[in-house]
């Protein structure tokens, strides 16, 4: 073997599927949102009902966002079994006629709970800006990148459950607003977010096929974490310190 | 007059040009940057020179947009004297062959000066991720929305000269790693900003001719001043409050 050949493969040698994956996974361990001091307050009970709202009201854009997010990766698609499988995640969040209410309802039934109004809810008048510009980044990541790349974000689902399974418990236990019935959304999607990440998980392996792709799949899930930690910033800095931007909700 | 037109008339009448000024000034008033806690701390030299050196990174991701901006916004205009007079905005910004250099280029005389590694900036690798989403939420506004509503984000300038004359004051009297040389950047906007704005108002005053649009001219001067907010938000928490998001510039 040539020197050349040598420095090339050195340089790009795929990752191999279990590679790969570690890779994907150790992001999670390093920044998933899970670690920000905002979630520890919400799910340690540290929160008052007013902080508790604000989280609602803003991380209802992202909901609001996400299935406008599924239909822009599915307009790129050309392959109608990817679709027909990936439609299904509109229709978690959407809900299906003629009267299966999806998760972007169940979310609206927390914030009902919180004592918002829903009009002012969906108006997202009193969301934090940067909410806003996170969750529309990612929009834009997933029209604007590769295919494969733009499915890669999405594999923060792969370690949702454990945090979703947290905050139920802990949502249930330190808050009297908070009942069953509004924890229904984190419910579901303990089933639903693990089918979603094994097939994109499985899509990325068989088509993020040199060193190059994969790595760009480990910064997209990087840049998906971003997204979810920007959100949880901003949320501390305006609901815990108190520097509330001009504009936004503020709790009674 | 009918009580048809009448009702209509109490809706919709147009402001005049000089309420409609009063209106997008009163926005600055409101809500412009110069009334954040970070610029505060900044121009009252409180801030140590880690501090300013993270500021100047993030801020480094604005400067590095706006030329962007410009020539999205350019690409949508038909009118020939209207793309000469804007293309000043990019040539102020990237300067202009053979031997002129532009605002970006001061900046990172700027950054020099805060000791950060020049190839280190302009990847922005150490951006903050709110930043680079408040930056683009920006790009992509004045992509999407009508051309006059993007003109209008533009007239924060409105407001700026007066944030310049302070930060040039503040940070030349209270930082002994800042100098004259260092500050050219603000020194030239206080002549570019004025005309740019000049322009930027005129052409709203005379295109916005409906209470609709002027209205939503004067949302458009809120959005832009959430962009700027926005990023002193994430520069309060990051590096006021020590919450570092990972992967972000960390101060020695």
């Amino acid at each position: 073997m040539n020197e050349f050949v040598k420095t090339f493969e050195a340089i790009d040698k795929p990752w191999t599927p279990q590679e790969f994956e570690a890779n994907i996974r150790a992001v999670g361990v390093e920044r998933y949102h899970d670690k920000h001091e905002f979630h520890k307050l919400l799910h340690g009970g540290k929160l008052n009902k007013g902080q508790v709202a604000a989280w609602a009201l803003n991380r209802y854009c992202y909901q609001e966002a996400v299935p406008r997010k599924d239909a822009a990766l599915m307009s790129r698609v050309y392959d109608r079994e990817f679709r027909r499988e990936w439609i299904h995640r509109v229709h978690d969040h959407d809900g299906m006629l003629p009267d299966e209410q999806g998760g972007i309802e169940r979310w609206l039934v927390l914030t009902d709970c919180l004592g918002l109004d829903r009009e002012y809810v969906t108006s997202m008048r009193g969301a934090l800006p940067a909410t806003r510009f996170a969750v529309e980044a990612y929009v834009r990541f997933v029209v604007e990148q590769p295919l494969v790349i733009a499915v890669a974000s999405s594999l923060t689902e792969l370690f949702a459950p454990s945090i979703h399974r947290e905050r139920i418990a802990g949502m249930l236990a330190n808050y009297d607003f908070v009942n069953d019935d509004v924890m229904a959304y984190f419910k579901r999607r303990l089933s639903q977010a693990p089918r979603d990440a094994s097939f994109a998980l499985e899509f990325i392996k068989t088509n993020a096929r040199t060193r190059e792709m994969q790595e760009a799949c480990v910064d997209a899930v990087r840049f998906k974490c971003n997204v979810l930690w920007a959100q949880l910033d901003a949320l501390y800095l305006a609901y815990v310190q108190g520097m509330v931007p001009p504009g936004a909700y503020k709790p009674e």
